[in-house]
């Protein structure tokens, strides 16, 4: 067995120690002579995986005690509609932040429910950079205000978190929760699909303060209530059981790690090494605004995109694996999470100085 | 290691031959150098993964080219609401038969949405077996007439299929789909959790007409909409790919096991064994009607109830776990679903013989 260098963008690598624990006691967890995935969520030894997970993410993110913490389904697509189901309030209006691919497609879906206005924007500028808190148009009669902090397809990441007085604020923090510390109390709503920093596919973590829960829209759908999982613990129906008690070893190796604190520096060394290595080269290029580029998704293009094709397929064959930008945008992508190990960057950067050497 | 005998409702056992093959692919699937778990839903091995899958599915109920097959997140209960929200057409009323607790839970979210009506009852019998045909009062303009094929936690199953005429049969199928061949063509659309007898929590199957699709009732979230996850191939978001693996290796088990005719034999022998060892003796009951007792949950009682304590705690002592029956009904359940091996069934008679000789 040869583990590879994986930059997917989603689902994406996982930590090797957490898949080993997962291999080890796949067949028989803790001496039961079961699978985790073969005991029913109301057992008391699976209730208490997921309330050390629960645990565990509030250590690590040091969630306030007026949080919630849900473990759903339907990734963010799913929060797409249950944000404004739930958070509106009454209220005919919501802003949002466009900053790229899965703001505007959160803005698509809000739209069916409710007015809504961009604060900021930078379509104009390709997405490259993200507006400024000055170039925000705020409505202080808004239900809340949304944003997306870090774009996955355009590598385009808040530097700030967005002031919006006693507006709510809503972050989609799909692609980069967990890879810094952040200040939950200036939140209202936090959401992330769990398959690129998290876990595997299928689970979805929302933290919600809960003063917004409990004034839905008419014809929400059970499943699309926030306070009836905050009321059940995430348990009002069957929770992906598997993908929780994953997310809970990866919780429990992040801790190990020393925490989001450690991840951090970890990441910022990560994502500063290949920019460089990307800025240093003619041959290589990343368009986004320095302030603004992604700890998480790092795209680049060569200087020749007929070259592309050869540069995928060395790159696979050097065992540099995922490297395909979005079909959106073309080029290449690295998306460096947390499991991505700093080795597999060292390789990607490596790889990157021969293939220009002998292609560029 | 010892496995052992697990009687679990759901999330319930899996195939050890499945587990085996999901741990020893965990660090390296098919010698690619990550998990299956760490692959884009969009990679073509991962889309052949899906694609198979499905065939599979396909192939194992005979399942017509007008119906799509759609996998999908939230559980029966996201169900409850997606049935309403796309199946009634522009109609006003829909038919549900109402045979316990989980044909209830179906109607509860239903009727956030449509004038049910109950197209029949056994509520006043204890919900002790299922309506007759002639017992069914439809009503010819409904949109759809709903039913549960098992009902779970009471252990009372259909044993026929209801004449609805031209309006469009759904069914809750989640405990007992590919236990016996079915007639797709019989049905409008069938649903089923994945985590009884297809895989893990966390998957949820559809089988739909096709002409059924395409006409949501106004306000229905964009991931409640089947049509948007049938145009899809299911993928319109990221889907829940471990677990629609682990449901591709179970659809392979089930044919290399002889495909769910083979099961279907294999099912009765399993049930008609436990049920006549309860039958047999005066200190097991089950109170089901003979023709409706379901194949895959046993529920059992035992004459003095002061027992059930010591029955579980031998039981599990023993290696069988998770006979507890659901909290609102007591006394024991025995889920026998396909993954449970006939020597689980054996063993649990043998067991209930022993305690009976010594605690009777």
């Amino acid at each position: 067995m040869t583990r590879k260098h994986n930059f997917s963008a989603g689902p994406a690598a996982l930590p090797l120690e957490v898949l080993e624990q997962a291999q080890s006691e796949m067949l028989d967890w803790q001496g039961r002579g079961l699978s985790v995935m073969e005991m029913s969520h109301r057992d008391k030894a699976f209730v208490e995986v997921a309330e050390t997970a629960e645990q565990d993410l509030r250590d690590l993110l040091s969630i306030p005690a007026n949080y919630k913490v849900l473990f759903l389904q339907g990734g963010a697509t799913s929060q797409f509609g249950m944000v404004p189901m739930n958070l509106l309030r009454g209220r005919s209006s919501a802003d949002y932040i466009n900053t790229g691919v899965w703001s505007r497609k959160a803005i698509q879906e809000a739209a069916r429910y409710a007015s809504i206005a961009q604060a900021g924007s930078t379509e104009a500028q390709g997405y490259t950079r993200v507006p400024t808190q000055a170039e925000l148009t705020l409505n202080p009669e808004a239900a809340y205000v949304h944003y997306t902090t870090n774009e996955t397809i355009g590598g385009v990441e808040f530097d700030y978190i967005p002031d919006t007085g006693s507006v709510p604020l809503v972050a989609d923090m799909s692609s980069d929760i967990l890879a810094r510390p952040i200040d939950v109390s200036r939140y209202g709503l936090i959401y992330a699909g769990a398959q690129k920093n998290i876990g595997p596919a299928g689970l979805t973590v929302v933290i919600v303060r809960d003063d917004l829960l409990g004034n839905t829209l008419a014809g929400t759908p059970t499943m699309f209530d926030y306070k009836v999982h905050a009321d059940a613990d995430s348990m009002n129906n069957t929770p992906p059981t598997f993908a929780w008690y994953m997310t809970g070893l990866v919780f429990k190796w992040l801790k190990a790690q020393g925490g989001v604190e450690a991840m951090a520096v970890r990441n910022q060394r990560k994502a500063e090494k290949l920019y460089a290595a990307i800025d240093a080269s003619d041959f290589f290029a990343n368009p986004i605004d320095p302030v603004n580029r992604s700890l998480m998704n790092v795209p680049f293009t060569l200087a020749d995109s007929a070259l592309d094709g050869r540069f995928l397929q060395e790159a696979q064959a050097s065992g540099l694996l995922n490297l395909k930008g979005h079909r959106s945008v073309g080029g290449m992508r690295a998306s460096i999470y947390n499991a991505v190990p700093e080795e597999s960057v060292d390789a990607l950067i490596a790889f990157m100085r021969e293939f220009e050497r002998t292609a560029g």
